[in-house]
């Protein structure tokens, strides 16, 4: 009778694990030596099994970090409206953000003409890193009129989410004027952020969004971990 | 009075240098020897510079090849109705398509809901080549129900345009059902179809298009070269 290779039944046994939730999606699986004492065999054989698991794309080894139940990527619909915790939340997942820095200083030119300013305009700059199930997933740089929003910083530190912010500075609705999606590879700093390795693939999201009115409130450029984000655009939503 | 940091005014020299055509779209930049030597600095300070731009998507490094300016990547915008070739030629572009097979074979189940029809049922599936300006651009592969379209891959063959293909077998109009774009690391194959590097970033734009009636009538994912596409959403589209 044909013997089941051991490092098979211990792939069969993680992914019986992982399909009935023992390990979450996202999830850090115990160590090699911890399956190893678990399963009564030699690293080795569990390294096999692991080996397998990640190729089928269940499995997802972190350099250093350990060995993680493969996400799907969280969906982001791009709607008229901007509402990134409000639509992952809709999606059952919780979404976090983290305030990485606030700077003021002079547009260049490429900001100065997506705002609608002139060239050298003080403008507020907010790195941001989001998160979604506690884990990083987009890394963010936005833009605004520090002339329009002197108290912007101020705010934006309290409630680390430009919704909340522009809602606190009266603006309750804006909407998305164009978004521009292409991908590039994680630079170091970008990889650390979101935890990644250089060189992992990004989604780059450029986008500027304005007051009802029409005037350019926001500008900003947001690198998504390509693996951990789907951008998705609904055919419904597009006028025809 | 506060000093410009000097990587990041090598940073601004080759930015405008750029600018101003004097490294075109493309090209590539001296080494990192000789801006060390023409700048004065050393090679530390060169990288730095060279790693801002490379973050703002201006430079794009090639692993062994050197640093080349990058090209403006082609707008492809997200409509409600798919016009791939007509977008393009409207910004100026020259689009084209090469037919690189097709197969008629079973649904997998992913295929098959996507399509809504039962697992097992035959569809067609045409794997081609995109490209703008002579460059190829998007790697993709369409499902169509064979049932309904038994004489697609023939006329396939002749338009090399699913829009062409559709308006032959008398479905003048067609519409974007959903779009789910994520960013991933270029295979080898993919690479090499594309004139890329293995690892390079790609968007995949996975999608669904329905006829007027609402029946999915195409599946298909698009695998883009991260820099020469971008994927634009226009606000304006966007119903509220």
């Amino acid at each position: 009778m044909a013997r089941t290779a051991i490092w098979k039944s211990i792939a069969q046994s993680l992914t019986r694990d992982i399909a009935d939730g023992r390990y979450a999606t996202g999830a850090k699986l115990p160590s090699e030596a911890q399956l190893s004492a678990q399963f009564g065999v030699n690293r080795h054989t569990v390294r096999r099994a692991l080996a397998e698991l990640s190729e089928q794309g269940l499995l997802h080894a972190r350099r250093g970090a350990g060995v993680f139940v493969a996400t799907t990527p969280a969906d982001y619909p791009l709607g008229k409206r901007v509402r990134f915790r409000q639509s992952l939340r809709a999606a059952g997942h919780i979404p976090g953000g983290e305030q990485l820095a606030i700077t003021t200083r002079s547009a260049d030119p490429k900001e100065a003409e997506a705002l609608q300013v002139s060239a050298g305009t003080l403008i507020h700059i907010c790195d941001a890193l989001s998160f979604v199930d506690g884990q990083p997933v987009g890394l963010s740089q936005s833009c605004f009129d520090a002339e329009r929003f002197p108290d912007l910083p101020k705010i934006h530190r309290d409630t680390k989410s430009v919704t909340a912010t522009f809602h606190a500075l009266g603006l309750n609705d804006y909407t998305r004027v164009w978004t521009r999606i292409t991908a590039i590879s994680a630079s170091p700093i970008q990889a650390g952020h979101l935890r990644l390795t250089e060189g992992d693939p990004l989604l780059r999201s450029e986008c500027v969004n304005a007051d009802l009115s029409g005037t350019p409130i926001e500008y900003g450029i947001t690198y998504f971990a390509g693996n951990r984000i789907a951008l998705t655009v609904d055919g419904e939503a597009l006028e025809a």
